[in-house]
């Protein structure tokens, strides 16, 4: 990196809070910001500003410079995300900054898809326009975990949210657990979906507790709840031997069902599934009749675009996901409630009987949440494998 | 309360701070701080302070007279508990109050022994001397909850301590528990060990962990835990059939064992039991064979003046004590792991079916303790009974 200052690193903190803005929307785009700067030290002034807001619509560069005009000439532009070089829907932002006449373009990370990374950095400096990479680049990747996971992995980034006990049980062990959290929680559970491509679920989950699975813009507490939730996160239900019931709530919202199933299911069944709105993929069956969750997670990136997903599931999934090092992310709300040792579990772990064979977790953020508990946390082995993210 | 100043709650506050320069040592009698303040408004200063260390030597008030010499004629003293009426090993601190000539006495808290509580003061009143009560009386109140349980409700204040994982299992399926939780939330738990009267362990844990159960200076992390070490806490093991070993550690420890159990034992296990050290009680049995659990606390308050009771026990002691509604506090302390659902639960609570049944806790403190987090919760009934504490 040349020669950056407190002030680059002040002017791109403005351009990831801009592209912040776009969380719940850019989907399955990247958010992506963009602040352009005119003139020298005291004198230097932000001319023009700009964020992604929703894939087929400008990108974040497009915007900054249409705001910015002519005073875009000889500027210094602060981007997220490497400006793109290929000619998409909206132009290669990167030529679009050249014949702005931008002098300096700071970067804070390389596009992470390898096919095109470091392309329009290439593009801008062949037009002799100086290019800075990699400030605040831990912060930007941060907004992205998705994106640059699908990109660069093939994988999309697993976020697992379970709702416990203190003692760390989902339900009872009838199997009620409406509701362990309070109203604070769920809601921040609905701020998940939204940023989600997809919300994951085992087909026992949705036949116990028939949940819609969907956004609900009255519950995101949010002031532009109502334009968020018409982009309803897909929702995928792994199923093997299609036991959805055709009555299942999820069927009757809005938004796309996906079932994830093997050969091991009735013809007649798929038909009618089909025909209450349900679209069904069929994957081989490995292990006790199951898919690979692996290759299941990497059909999602690849051809439904899946940048974050949101597994929302009991323990037997969950457990599932976590032994095959697939999740990435832990997101526990924690009541103050003791449920007992017949309640269900969180997670199981059938091959852990060692001390030694724990899964260990790297707490990130601990905080309250209403009258609950949040813990992030990450699965240490996984941390190990998705740096930056 | 009578015009009680931002200033008097500053001396309060430095009588409380003394107070708890006793924590670990005062047992069985309570920790409290006393500060005597000579003039008025800003020409006031402490003449003399002082808090009670050890049973057996001076109180609070007669330290903090003997350093304030003649200084304590027409001074205010600030007292964390009522002075005491009754000769003692020290004599009434009321009288040395009276005698050293103080106009003005504040009391955080009265005697919460029934028998004497108010007469300290009426004492005071008597001699003329200006007395206010209830100043920062919550805060007095949380120095010595065992202290005021046992004398107003017969009981000791029971804080149960458990190491978890981030699921709830406080041990493998095979039982191997060793160390869920690293060495600063073991140091913590030293700490709790160093301020409780008695520790309270089902027979069950000690033949899986064959712990030792006592204070070890090196590991209190105390400039004087030499000294603190020097009272080792009872130790009281559950055991309603005698089958605590012979060979057990905490038989060679310093300090007592007691244990608990019920006719159903053999004599000649008794015998041998009492040759290695134990102390033997006999306790009623009843359902299931079993002792009344606040029957033995009781009898822990009344028999052995135990204040604070520390129990370290597996899901069933665990279980049976919440379920009664014999815990006061919890104090969880949450290893950064996952040890899965066929590891040990943290509290079998055999009835627990409903939702509605669920045992509800009043998270009062969640705090990182080194790698791990402590998380203090109350049940909520059990707050209800115990005001102030």
């Amino acid at each position: 990196m040349q020669d950056l200052t407190t002030r680059d690193s002040a002017y791109m903190a403005r351009a990831i809070a801009l592209a912040r803005k776009g969380l719940y929307t850019t989907d399955p785009n990247p958010r992506v910001g963009c602040v352009i700067v005119k003139g020298e030290g005291a004198c230097a002034r932000i001319v023009g500003e700009g964020f992604h807001a929703r894939a087929g619509e400008a990108h974040a560069e497009i915007h900054a410079l249409n705001a910015a005009g002519e005073g875009a000439r000889g500027a210094t532009a602060y981007v997220t995300l490497e400006p793109c070089s290929h000619t998409g829907r909206t132009g290669p932002c990167a030529v679009a900054l050249i014949e702005a006449g931008v002098a300096r373009v700071v970067v804070a990370m390389v596009d992470p898809n390898p096919q095109v990374s470091g392309r329009g950095i290439v593009l801008l400096e062949q037009a002799g326009i100086r290019v800075a990479v990699g400030l605040l680049e831990d912060e930007a990747r941060a907004l992205n975990p998705g994106f640059v996971s699908r990109m660069s992995r093939g994988l999309p980034f697993v976020r697992l949210k379970m709702a416990m006990s203190l003692d760390g049980r989902t339900a009872m062990g009838s199997g009620q657990s409406q509701w362990i959290t309070g109203p604070e929680a769920r809601r921040q559970v609905q701020r998940l979906r939204a940023r989600s491509s997809a919300i994951l679920c085992g087909v026992e989950s949705v036949i116990m507790d028939d949940s819609r699975l969907t956004l609900r813009p009255e519950q995101l507490g949010l002031p532009d709840g109502e334009a968020i939730a018409r982009r309803q996160p897909l929702r995928v239900i792994m199923d093997s031997t299609l036991r959805l019931p055709l009555a299942a709530a999820c069927l009757r919202e809005p938004g796309q069902t996906l079932v994830i199933t093997t050969d091991a299911h009735s013809e007649e069944k798929r038909r009618k599934l089909e025909a209450a709105g349900a679209h069904i993929h069929v994957m081989p069956a490995y292990q006790a009749g199951r898919v690979s969750l692996a290759d299941m997670l990497r059909f999602l990136a690849s051809d439904h675009q899946v940048n974050e997903v949101l597994v929302e599931t009991g323990a037997t999934l969950a457990g599932a996901l976590l032994d095959a090092g697939l999740v990435d992310e832990l997101q526990l709300f924690v009541a103050p409630t003791l449920m007992g040792g017949e309640a269900r579990p969180l997670f199981a772990l059938p091959g852990l009987t060692e001390m030694a064979d724990q899964k260990r977790l790297d707490i990130q953020d601990v905080r309250a949440v209403g009258r609950d508990w949040r813990i992030i946390a990450r699965p240490v082995e996984r941390a190990a494998q998705v740096p930056g993210t």
